[in-house]
Parts: C-alpha cells; sequence; structure tokens
C-alpha cells in the first residue's frame, strides 16, 4: 500500500473520506490483523493523547493495547482532571497547546456533557480540529462513531468476504435511556457508502435525521446499494445476511428524557429483539451490536449468545481499526 | 525453574494454588528481586488490564512499576470511567472483551462497592475469570488479598530464612471503621500453609468466619504448624516471631457500621497496639502491618517506626510479587 | 555538560537552588530541543510518579510526553484514587513506600485541597521530600510553581538571547475568581534571579507576600537586576520587552473569597489587558502567560493571539524544560 507524505488529517467522520482511503483503511485492518508483528513499534517516539468527556470500555482500551503495540505512549485524560472540564481554558488553547506535545489527539464527548445540544459534541470536535495542528480523531461524539462503522464494515467483509450487496437490517430496538444517535448515522453511511442492501427499521417517532437519511440515499446511488426504510421489524429482517441492532432516541424530544420516554415505552416488548426475529434471516445471518448492551431488555441473551452472534468478534476488531487508523494518519511515508 | 506451557490460571485466593505452585512463586519473587535485569523485557508486547472499584496506592503503583520492568502496558481503568460503573454493561461482556485486548485483567473490588454483600466482590472476581479466556489477578476483593499474602510469606521466608515453625501473631487492633476480612483472612491461610506457628488473637465479636478458620485449621495439620486462637493479647505476643498488626470489622453485624461500632469501640485503648507489647515477643521479632494504616489510633509510631517494624520493606516487596506473578501467568515456556 | 553523581536533590522552588545549577538546567533544556533524540531512552528502566490533587493540562502532559520519550514509565495518580485523598494514610507512609517503586515523585496540590491554609501545601511537598529517598518535583504548590519559572527564563533567553537587563513588566490582571500566588511568586523570583529590570504592577491590595519581595530584592541586587513595584499599569508597561501576564488573588482576604471579590471587583475592566496597553511596550516585545486564560477577561484575544504572543511556544517549552530536569535528577554520571 502507498501511504502519502500525510499533511494532518481528521477522522471525525467516514462520510469526508473518500472511498479509496477507506478502502485503504480496510485494507490496512486487515493486514494489522494478519501481520501484528509487522507493525510492532513502527510508531515509537510518538505520542496519543486520549481526551475522554464520557466512560469508555472498547474505544479506550483497544485504543491503549493498540497505541502500546505500535509503539506509540497513549496518555488517558479525563475531563474531570483536566482544565475544560472546569471551563477555565478554551479548546482553541487546550488544542494549540496538546499540539504542541503529542501527534494526534482521540476525543469522546457524548450528548450528556453538551446540555444535549444538538450536534454540539461534533462542533467541539470540529473547533479541536481547526486549531490543532495534529489529526483528531472523533472517539464517539453526538453524531458520529467513526471508529466503529470502520471496523463494522472491516467485520462484515471479514464474514462475507465484501459488503457489497449482502442484506444488512439497521434494527431499533428498546433500551430504559433515550441513547445517542452516533452509531445508527455511523453504521447507516458506511453500509450504503460500500454497496449494502440497506434496510432501516424502527417504530415511529425513530426516524434519524433527514440530513443523515439524505447522505445515505445519496450513498446508495453513488455505490449500487439501496435503502428501504420500514417500520415493520419482522419484515425487515426477512432475507438479512446481518442484522445490526443498536437502540436510539427519538430526535423529536431530543434531549427532553421525560416526554421521549412516553414515545419509546410502547416499543418496550415488540422491539426486545428475540431469537425468532432471527429464524426470517439467511441461516448464516450475523448478529452485531457494538456494545455494551443491556441483556434480556435490548436484546434476548438468545439473541448476544446465539450461533448467529459475533458480538466479540467485532469488538475485538476494533482493536484492528485503530492501529490501522493511527499508523494510517501518523506513518510518514517512505 | 521449569514453567508449563500455562493454560490460563487465575490467582483469586493462594487457598486454591497447591503449595508447589506457591513456593514456584516465591522462588520466583526471590530470583526477580536479586536479578532484576534477567526480566527485563520479559514480557514485551504484553498488556495488562487494571480495573479498580476502589483506591489504591501500594497495589496500583508496584504493578505500574512491575509491568513496566518487564516490558508491559499496563492500563488503570477507573470504575467510574467504565460503563460497568454505570451499571450498562453485564460483567459477561466486559470480561470477554477485555480478554481479547489484554493478556490478564487485575481487579480491586472492596465490599463498599458491592453494598456489603456478604462474599459478592470475590463472586464478581469469579464471573470475571468464568468468562474471560486470561488469567484474573485478585487485586483484593472482600475475602482476599492473595498478592498481599504472598508478599507476606516471602517477608518472613527473607527475614527469617524460613517460615516454618516460626511463631506469627496476628494481632486484631482498633480502627475508627469497620474494615475488611480480606487482610486478615489472607495471612491466616498462607501462614497456615506454609507451617508456622500461628496465634490469632482478637476481641470477643472479632471470629473471623468459621470457614477460614477451618481452612486454616486443615492448613495447619497438613504442614505441621498450628493455629491458636485468644483473645489475651499480651498472652499472644509472647515470644512472637512476627507480630502481624491488621484490624478489622466484626462478622456479627457485617455491613452495619452503626451496630458493629459499639462492639469495636471498647477496645480503642487496649487493643492499640503499643510498644510495650512488642516486650513480650522475641527480641528479633518483626512488625508488620500490609498499610495503609491509621497511626496512633491503630498502632503506636514507636511500634511503626520502631527497630522491629519492616513495613516499608514489606510494602516494597509488592513489587517482586506481582512482577513474579505477572511473568509467572504470562511467560511462555521455552 | 558535566552531572555530579547526584544524591537525592528535590525541586521545590527555584530560589533554593544555585544558580550555576539553574544555569545548568537552561542549557540543558535548549540542548533537549535542539538534539531530541540525543536524550531518547536515556533513562529507560526508571519511574515517574505523578500525584495530582487538581486538574491540569500542561503540566500532566508535558510530562507524560517526556517521561516516554527518555524511556521512563510515568504514572498518573489522581488524589481521587489514592489513599491520602481519603485520610486513610500518612503522607510519611505514602512516601516511603513511593520511593521504593519509583525514581522520582512529581506532585500538584493547590490551596483549595489544603483549605487556604496558607503555605500548607509547600509544606506537604516538603513532607514528602523529607521522608522520600527519591527526588520531589514541584508539579505546583500554594507557593511555588518552578518549572513554569525554569520554562519561562529559558523562553525568555530563546527569544532575546539573555534575559539580562531586559525588561519585564509582570502585569496583575482581573480574573472572576482568586488565583493562587504560585506564578507571580515564581516568575518574580526567576526573574530577578537572572539579572532582568522586574516591573511588578497590581492594583492596591493585591501586593505579593513581603518575604516574596523582599527574596525578590536580594536576587536583584545579587544578579545586576532590578525590581519596581507601581501600581499605574500604562506606566508599567513603558518600555518592556515582555509582558508577563498573571491574576492573583488578594493575599488580605486568602482563603476568603468573598471578601476578596470585593477588592477585586473594581478593577474588572481596567485590568483587562487590552491591546493598547502593548503600544507603550517595545516593538519586538513578547507577551507571556502560563495558560490556561480566560479570554475576554483577563486580556483580549487580540492580546493572546496578537503578533507580540508567544504563549503557545512557553507551553511549549514546558515539555523540554521536564525532560531537561528529569534528565539532570536522575542520570547517572559517567
Amino acid at each position: 500500500m502507498l501511504l502519502k507524505s500525510n499533511p494532518k488529517k481528521d477522522f471525525i467522520s467516514t462520510q469526508e473520506w473518500p472511498e479509496e482511503e477507506l478502502q485503504n483503511l480496510i485494507n490496512l485492518t486487515e493486514d494489522v490483523k494478519k501481520n501484528p508483528k509487522k507493525y510492532n513499534n513502527s510508531l515509537m517516539g510518538k505520542a496519543l493523547c486520549m481526551f475522554f468527556y464520557n466512560p469508555s470500555t472498547r474505544t479506550r482500551n483497544s485504543t491503549e493495547v493498540a497505541a502500546y503495540q505500535l509503539g506509540m505512549h497513549p496518555t488517558f485524560n479525563s475531563i474531570k482532571d483536566s482544565w475544560i472540564g472546569y471551563n477555565s481554558e478554551s479548546i482553541k488553547d487546550t488544542a494549540h497547546v496538546l499540539a504542541r506535545y503529542y501527534d494526534a489527539i482521540g476525543i469522546r464527548i457524548f450528548p450528556v456533557s453538551v446540555n444535549w445540544i444538538y450536534k454540539e459534541g461534533n462542533r467541539i470536535l470540529r473547533e479541536f480540529a481547526s486549531h490543532a495542528r495534529i489529526p483528531i480523531i472523533n472517539f464517539e461524539d453526538d453524531l458520529y462513531h467513526p471508529l466503529q462503522a470502520l471496523t463494522d464494515i472491516y467485520t462484515i467483509k471479514e464474514k462475507f468476504h465484501t459488503p457489497k450487496n449482502k442484506k444488512i437490517v439497521i434494527s431499533w430496538a428498546y433500551h430504559p435511556k433515550p441513547l445517542p444517535l452516533s452509531v445508527p448515522n455511523s453504521i447507516l453511511l458506511i453500509s450504503t457508502r460500500f454497496g449494502m442492501d440497506v434496510t432501516l427499521t424502527h417504530p415511529k417517532h425513530f426516524e434519524l435525521d433527514e440530513e443523515i437519511i439524505n447522505m445515505a440515499r445519496h450513498n446508495a446511488e453513488e455505490s449500487g446499494g439501496s435503502l428501504t426504510i420500514s417500520n415493520n421489524i419482522e419484515e425487515s429482517y426477512e432475507g438479512a445476511d446481518v442484522v445490526y441492532i443498536k437502540s436510539w432516541g427519538s430526535c423529536e424530544f431530543y434531549g427532553d428524557p421525560r416526554e421521549e420516554k412516553k414515545l419509546r415505552l410502547p416499543y418496550k416488548e415488540s422491539w426486545r429483539i428475540k431469537e425468532k426475529y432471527l429464524e426470517y434471516t439467511q441461516t448464516n445471518s450475523i448478529v452485531m451490536h457494538c456494545l455494551p448492551i443491556r441483556r434480556n431488555i435490548v436484546a434476548d441473551d438468545e439473541v448476544i449468545d446465539g450461533p448467529h452472534s459475533i458480538v466479540y468478534d467485532q469488538a475485538e476488531n476494533r482493536l484492528y481499526t485503530i492501529k490501522a487508523l493511527l499508523y494510517y494518519l501518523l506513518k510518514e511515508s517512505k
């Protein structure tokens, strides 16, 4: 693979990356997984700043291990121990300064940390990016989780050789809280990008943002895939190769959990993903979920632990994706 | 030393490890201390996940340094920054996923983090162990602190050449709060295991769990040691080679600090360990405590800083024990 | 440069270090910046304990990266995860034990963490130093921030070749809260030490501690510099080569924010540093601030982002200073 002498490049959403580069990332992920030793200490001397406004298991730990294997030093900064968390320093100054010490900055920021002001988390990431002369990596904001998307499309490719024209059902599920939109947005955008036949299914009131839907429609046209939206869960699962389970909150009452709950509660039973729904899918279908998952509330144990489930493989692949991304962003061309 | 090609092996209590393997660990600890360079970077490329529900000074810092010296990467996860801490993810899923990234997981969980439900912390560790395909290391739960026990028996061996038939008095002491049982349980089990003549002394109402006592009695029989239990502190110190000071709460009101305090308060003065108690011991006796200690409440400065005290040497040995354990668990056989 | 076989040496304030050694540190900082590769892994195998009672961006992150580049392992301990934070362990014991694992300990402790008992933070650092057999590094206490001072004097030297007889105005500025005295004390002491012509300007009631002023006067006499104190901000900026902006609280109501605020509030507008003040300074003057800074409250964007400002270069130099210091303290003589 040919790596260009990179100018600073941010990874804030997959949507703004050209397909060729995403393809390069996927191929690199595959190579990183197959030939780990080849990348050992390849980024020796470089350091990664990790900035978490919110909790993390997979993102933080996969990144710590990936950075270490590449020879990098990862520094975990909780917002609680930082001046930004105390409103004492502007993002501009923090970004400028950290960029003097580090080679990249990864940031996680959820809606709860921006008072559910729609897209404010993403805006903060872009503000970081506009000031830092080093790459900003989105560790999940309130709009996108591109590392998850990259992992997901890589995992689908790994299981089916190619995502092209495989049927994926992106299935809403019940959850006691209104969860962010980052993961459904991201899987929708990446799956339509890579030519999959996508069915998005959810109850009424749980439509994704029209702007995202429009991007996904455009993606599907470009890639030779398709996008269908349906409120009928059972029909939607019909013939699926990939079942992608994820809960999200209603945009209608974004940031208003009390009102939102009234919309969600009626679907507690019918949209808890059950084993029988999988009978509509292909016999070799795979069940994906980004985790964490509330068992027997979002989906039954029989689904998560059943023969279709590949959720742990999917989580493991997070390690290879972030390794590939760091290498791609930071390795100087030879 | 011959190391077997290890299948996954957990270190949750010393009691379930065969004596031969414990002996191997002690010998390895000695070698790690004497020949540190031999082990430098011997576990290069491996990563250790540290999971703390509760504060730590010795366990965390000795492990960080030990892992680094072995070439490993240690990741400190506070429960506050993890999804488990928010009840969002099952132990099963967390364990499965972390095991995909790491080579071992160390976990600290105190009674306070499981609402003082007796043995619940230990149960959680075992649940982690049942799901993770990598070793789980007990960084102190509500029943055991095996790394402390291993350090203690190694330290006794270091000071007296062998623990065999040395007299140890495990002495209760006053403390303003009802402390966990993990350390007294662990020193009792390891000292009886290695043939020491053990006197356990505490006021009435501060009996250890009968199940633990029975294990200790069995240990003493097997090892050729002995176990005496007494409420008379002065008699108990008579002729001791090792004075092991530790406070713990009464099992009678486990998790009920208000009622428990009434049992404890009468012993505030008489069970504060004073210099004069050491006069009953051997002239070359050693005073041990796992730290942290409330000075002049649990024991007087004259005891902690006096000529018998080896508490800092004991704390230092934590470094060699965890290095030895990591090496033992993770080094592939040649 | 000749490095002595160091006995333990603490870095708690620059004032107690001989000028020759400070000069050595500055020269080493310069070399570390110019020839980074020379120092790569030069402290391999050594470990640094970082102990933060309070938030940090620059100090923590520059130290993490510096330690890593030197081959060291840095461990970030938040007071929240440590027994000291729970009043469970004495400083004596913590210091003794950490010194058994680590090669140096850096500590940050602000007035808020010692209930604004004047100098108590500094006293705690010195208590650590009296017990630990390894160097204690001040990561900012309630009296001094010597790493900032060292960075500042190095930065001035970098920009003007030498600090000698350059005019620096250390300028108070408004801030919504009563900030600590550590930074103004430290820049005052280091600038007078290195022969600068120092003007300290602040409104009435914002005098620094007389003890510090006396040290500064003595420094100026020894070094051939000068010290002027003035309440007239515009006059003070006249002809300055260096404008050093910093807010601090009034000593008159130390630890009493309500009363202190009454003294501070009248200066909200007049002591917000504006672009026009810079017109009084030399055309090639530099504007410094240790950051974080509240923009358009302490100083206007036009000042911070303007052509005189070197605040990001100053922040970057923190990296080289801590690298130099660690090397100086821990590198064995050849």
